[in-house]
């Protein structure tokens, strides 16, 4: 077990007293103790609740030991000095580690750093006054074994609670603290509107709002927003959706060369004719309908208990909002971006559709941060390239920046990985929840039939180029954004690949703004209730910074980059970069540092129908066949060439995007080439989803909402391999992903790609190994066409990024 | 998808204009309302919440639609009545259905019915008032979607907490109501003591408990209680479990021959010398301690909002309270009762360890029931057996009724599926929680030392056979028991075997008492939140009856037996008992109907070193050679006798225990027998641990907990078999499995064992499965010892029990 603390603001001991005061450890009384073992009784006495009988109190100090021998009344009463071993015994039994299984009292100091947890700098035998309440402070500031900073699992038990008059908002290290109370959340709706008519009924869209916000605010506080925009969150036609999937067992289609260039396929969002504003007839402060929600963030939970309100919002075509789903383009944007100006109040919203009695966001400070994971997130992303005023931050998880990466890829139709045939009709009809209204729907469904066939027949997945429909969906091409950005990633996400938020964070680079980013070894995954990682606590830090204004250093104090390593457990590093700095390793193909595992430098792509029925059904089992690198033969050893690299004389880090560069021919007037690097050695791998460590463990703020603490954990069993980053590209596409070229069949072209960026250690001992064919079970179109690939592999090459070691 | 509502207590119609205007839903002003339309419109707009503003709840009934055509207000001010399809199409809508997707506007009523939902005897055309009344009240009786009754649902939304003055308890159709006010809800902690010194400290026992109590009793109100002793409660001491667990790969030990009876080891709870009470220094009514809990039962969170009083107690030897662990004894059960008592008014609970300060339950109404599966099930029932005053019922969900039947089996030592190895003294050394307060810790360790030895000593795990440990441990051995009770088992369930419940429900037989039980297709799994069966509604049902005393007919209501269907998903059927009725089919296994697979009648245990190291360390993999009935060759062919029927002719179903009678010889002075009956045909069968359906879906009540939709589904691919039953036998074990008889080597003895007990249906055209073989690796210990057996086929038989079909 590791724990890594990266949001902890390093103070000093006037300003450590002053917030040891404020939420009420120290006060005039423990001031006049001048004996710190009497002061250490006095702050042991507080954390086990003034609410609680001093009696019962006294007992849980029983349960404590000080040294090996002396539980901790003995130890107080007896000892004539606070020994920093004492200190610390205590500390992690209050930590909840257990004395024997998890640590020993004759080593608690050696324990807290193996730990990784962080120890004050005092005596060894007489711990001073101050040094003691430094030590409690950095105590209190440090992770429990089960997953929350110590003062935010002592607000869960109702530390704060028990006090009258403690301020709100209250800062602690930097961060808010859970002193709302969270029983008497208020809960309303309000119908925003939009600047856009998508479902031309002839009047502005109105978009519903949910807003959960401190009941503090009706006595005049106003407050931070956390603002959430899922498309998912109105329910989601999982059936229609289902239906519509395409069939991806389609041969690859020719195209016509073109010699399109950007500007060619650049377009801005139209002037579309509006129709006028809602005449506001009236206003008010009071909504007129509240709302029960089933799925809501476990992180926003969390920070409503911390003072912050919270605001769910579908977007266009769900349940109780105006127009059709359009799948990430500027209508779907401007959703998204009218509850930022409405809650930055520039924007109406009114408390029905018919009424047109305007509420104003009156209880909200005008800072407003947006969370989230995928379409959640991409809709984070799409706000903030807008530029909108009012919103200050975006915590973007697992999103998508440009939906062409999403559904595409270098001129190919490409699946996102589990959802072979998905597309942005699907999607829009799976989030179409206007849909489970069935009245509301009556009045829209020949305008819906009209836009989803629109959107099918746009999309076109015969040609896969880049075109009109996907620059419009290139949410990274208006670039306003002006605000700081924390982004979350998973490194084995293959559903949101890898190439999205490194695109972004290489837009935002250009930028004058602070931008973080967090790489895990999820695939697509939340991070907010793990063991080995304060990620929550680095969000409260970052809004607290953002939203409430206060500084607490957080731009300076949060790594530009904090990676997960793939090979231990509980194991995050801070790094400067990733991706811009690394060592390029070019290997020729036909070098002999690689084996060719057949000796072929051809293959064709036609399986046995029988087979191909087979592999399309359980594509695992293709799989299992392709990566074969032992020598052992196989049904795919001439539908593919398989290089095996010697085995590592050291680690290396992948640190950035892998590319190639082959010299290959098609033998028909089309192709697409799929490549993958693969890590191959046996060894313990993580879960790439969660293991589930306690569950209920984590109490997010007092009688509040309770989370499952988890952890990416080692697989039981070894593996002998595992995949490093795929890429995949159409022939035809070998300029850019807009452009078609001819291919002549039997002709060799030199073509460049690049596989998804990846941040991943492949341990000394290990191989690296290649693969490269056609048809990618898992993402490609299946054609299953009689093609045959010839490489001239002495003029092709890999090129490995490898991490500068200086960079760390 | 099906549903099955057990739970609806059928009301006559003044009854039910009673409840309707109980819950709000009529008053003097729709009295006056002569139009059923005009009134369906009216109870519409109640639905969607009079907190809300009427614009807002005309706006939602404008999403439903009323015919094909016809949105609902268009249909109420166009209709000239109202029709039975518009008032279930409505209905439906209602309860969540999507219209197109799970039900056509033509034919609602049809829709209702394959859901297996309720309607009401309604005109077709015309419905009248009082129509409309009683369909309105049963629709609120009736199951969403999504896992809940209709007004369960409603009072999620905040349907009750709109009302000022709403009674409470409030009751509708024989179940209480969601009217109470989680967010105020009192937690505090006692310390009851014990008559019992477990731990030998010279001081009687003090068992913390945790109470959860609604506030509305400060002012007065008197709560029944619902009790879940859960000895994990304050923590589990995995490691040590991992550390403590025994090697099973130990050769099975000849027993020396005895003649002994029952009288022989039968024992009574010896006559302790136990230290005075402690004398009460005063009294209170105000607790000094509170708590926050991670993990609670989510069916005792469901009643806490409607008004029943929740107690955690975890019992001697756990964190908080004094004793130490003993599995399964009196000491344990007095623990458990002690807590009863106090909630009855019959003992002394202390503030806390030191003051002597007395406490009394003055908020309860003195009828106290019991919930909790496993291990707290097994607490339930050892309660219940004791006949203590104030236990009114318990629902005992997989509970263990005689340790015996958990740790071992016809005089062997046999595991719980999943934990081979564990036994009393894994799982008290597992629970012991006191060890995690180390302070606490330190003084008891040296005695807790001793006790731990003691158990390991006294288990025997050499020997398996019944004796004075386990007669301790036999929870029906005494059977002073005088309650109705709700059992509930899963048929999978091979952690708790089923005949635990079945010899429960034996005993309980004899008693007059109502029992009644439900066996569901899952291993060992909770119940309170599936789509497919009315479970909380149930459990409301009948705490309301034994514990509120309300007449709501819940013992004649409920069937005897409700089993779910292994062949179908979502089905849920009554039946009037189970086993206990069955005609015995006794076959010869040499009957011709029984194909010898390998045509032997002999077999040795003992597997090559290697093999057997495999075998042991992944069981899947012999288990997948062990059920090979298709005649290839495996490696176990020699190991074990393959038995399979003739295809069935028609559907056929075990129902209760089949038995085996077998003439057979071992070529040592040991030997054992293990048997497995297989359903062998391929075919879909259900998940044994749900799937959820849909997360944090069912909302138990105003702001209050979530939990996940699930529910046991297909699996997504057939599989070839499944194990019906299994039983295991030591030979020296044959007679009984107190007593020891001689084995001769070679020569034949008649053994007679059962397997446990089942309710399984194999369908036609499925065949019967026998497997005979000695070591079984999941469950057994595993010599790998030279032992031949042989068998005489001829003189061997299998007697399957299959249900009267007259008895449904």
């Amino acid at each position: 077990m590791k724990i890594n603390q990266f949001a902890y603001v390093p103070t000093d001991l006037p300003q450590i007293k002053k917030e040891l005061a404020d939420i009420r450890f120290l006060d005039p009384r423990s001031e006049k103790i001048a004996e710190p073992l009497t002061l250490f009784k006095q702050l042991l006495l507080k954390f086990f609740l003034e609410s609680q009988s001093l009696q019962v109190r006294e007992e849980k100090l029983g349960d404590l030991m000080a040294t090996k021998k002396l539980p901790l009344p003995d130890y107080t009463s007896s000892a004539s000095s606070l020994s920093k071993n004492a200190f610390y015994n205590v500390a992690l039994q209050l930590l909840q580690f257990q004395v024997s299984l998890d640590f020993d009292l004759d080593k608690p100091v050696e324990t807290m750093e193996k730990l990784g947890l962080p120890t004050a700098d005092i005596d060894k035998q007489d711990v001073t006054k101050d040094q003691l309440i430094q030590a409690w402070y950095l105590l209190l500031n440090t992770r429990t074994k089960n997953g929350q900073l110590l003062i935010d699992y002592l607000a869960g038990q109702g530390y704060y609670h028990q006090f009258k008059n403690i301020p709100k908002p209250l800062l602690f290290n930097g961060k808010s603290q859970a002193v709302f109370d969270t029983d008497k959340l208020i809960r309303e709706v309000v119908y925003v509107e939009s600047s856009e008519d998508s479902d031309h009924d002839g009047k502005l869209d109105l978009i519903k709002a949910e807003v959960i916000r401190p009941s503090e605010t009706n006595s005049g506080l106003k407050v931070p927003v956390v603002y959430t925009a899922s498309p998912y969150d109105q329910g989601t036609n999982d059936k229609l959706g289902e239906q519509l999937t395409h069939d991806v067992n389609e041969p690859l289609a020719h195209k016509k060369p073109n010699k399109l260039k950007y500007k060619d396929i650049s377009v801005e969002a139209p002037d579309e004719k509006l129709p006028t504003d809602r005449k506001v007839k009236g206003t008010t402060d009071v909504a007129e309908e509240s709302f029960a929600k089933t799925w809501t963030y476990a992180l926003n939970d969390f920070l409503l208990a911390r003072g912050f309100a919270v605001v769910y919002s579908a977007g266009i075509g769900t349940s109780g909002s105006d127009g059709v789903r359009t799948t990430g383009d500027w209508h779907e944007t401007k959703a998204v971006t009218s509850v930022i100006e409405w809650l930055h109040g520039d924007r109406t919203a009114f408390t029905n559709h018919t009424d047109n009695i305007a509420i104003k966001a009156w209880w909200s400070n005008k800072n407003i941060g947006m969370t989230g994971r995928s379409y959640l997130g991409t809709n984070s992303t799409a706000a903030a390239m807008t530029g909108v005023a009012g919103l200050k931050t975006a915590v973007v998880e697992a999103g998508i920046s440009n939906w062409y990466d999403y559904y595409r890829e270098n001129g190919l139709t490409i699946a996102p990985g589990g959802f072979q045939g998905e597309d942005t009709d699907v999607l829009a009809a799976l989030c179409f929840s206007r849909m489970q209204q069935a009245g509301d729907f009556h009045k829209i469904q020949p305008e819906w039939d009209k836009e989803l066939k629109k959107l099918t027949k746009a999309q076109n997945r015969k040609s896969g180029s880049y075109d009109q429909f996907w620059d419009a969906r290139n949410l990274m091409k208006h670039d306003n954004t002006k605000i700081d950005m924390l982004l979350v990633h998973g490194l084995n996400d293959w559903n949101v690949k890898l190439s999205n938020v490194f695109n972004l964070r290489e837009e935002l680079k250009k930028r004058p703004i602070t931008q973080k980013i967090i790489l895990h070894q999820g695939q697509h995954e939340y991070l907010n209730n793990f063991r080995s990682v304060d990620y929550s606590d680095i969000v409260n830090l970052w809004l607290t910074n953002k939203l409430l204004g206060y500084e607490n250093n957080a731009n300076a104090l949060l790594p530009e980059v904090i990676v997960q390593d793939n090979t231990k457990e509980d194991t995050w590093t801070p790094y400067k970069d990733w991706g811009d700095d690394a060592k390029i390793k070019k290997v020729s193909l036909s070098d002999k540092w690689l084996k060719n595992i057949q000796g072929n430098s051809s293959f064709n792509d036609k399986l046995p129908k029988k087979l191909f029925d087979k592999y399309i059904k359980n594509t695992k089992s293709w799989r299992k066949q392709l990566y074969k690198f032992d020598g052992s033969s196989t049904k795919l050893d001439e539908r593919c060439i398989r290089l095996l690299s010697k085995p590592l004389k050291k680690d290396i880090v992948i640190d950035g995007q892998i590319s190639f560069d082959l010299k290959l021919s098609s033998s028909q007037n089309v192709g697409l080439l799929s490549a993958v690097v693969v890590d191959y050695g046996k060894a313990k791998r993580l879960t790439e989803v969660p293991t589930v460590l306690s569950p209920q463990q984590i109490i997010t703020g007092y009688h509040w909402r309770k989370d499952d603490l988890k952890e990416f954990t080692f697989q039981k069993k070894a593996t002998q391999y595992k995949k490093i980053s795929d890429g995949h590209i159409n022939l035809q596409n070998r300029e850019n992903s807009y452009r078609s070229d001819e291919i002549k069949p039997g002709k060799k072209y030199q073509v460049e790609f690049k596989l998804q960026p990846e941040f991943f250690r492949v341990l000394k001992g290990h191989r690296i190994g290649i693969l490269l064919f056609a048809t990618d079970m898992d993402f490609t179109i299946r054609g299953n066409q009689d093609i045959t690939y010839s490489l001239d592999l002495d003029n092709s090459y890999v090129s490995l990024p490898l991490l500068n070691s200086s960079h760390k």
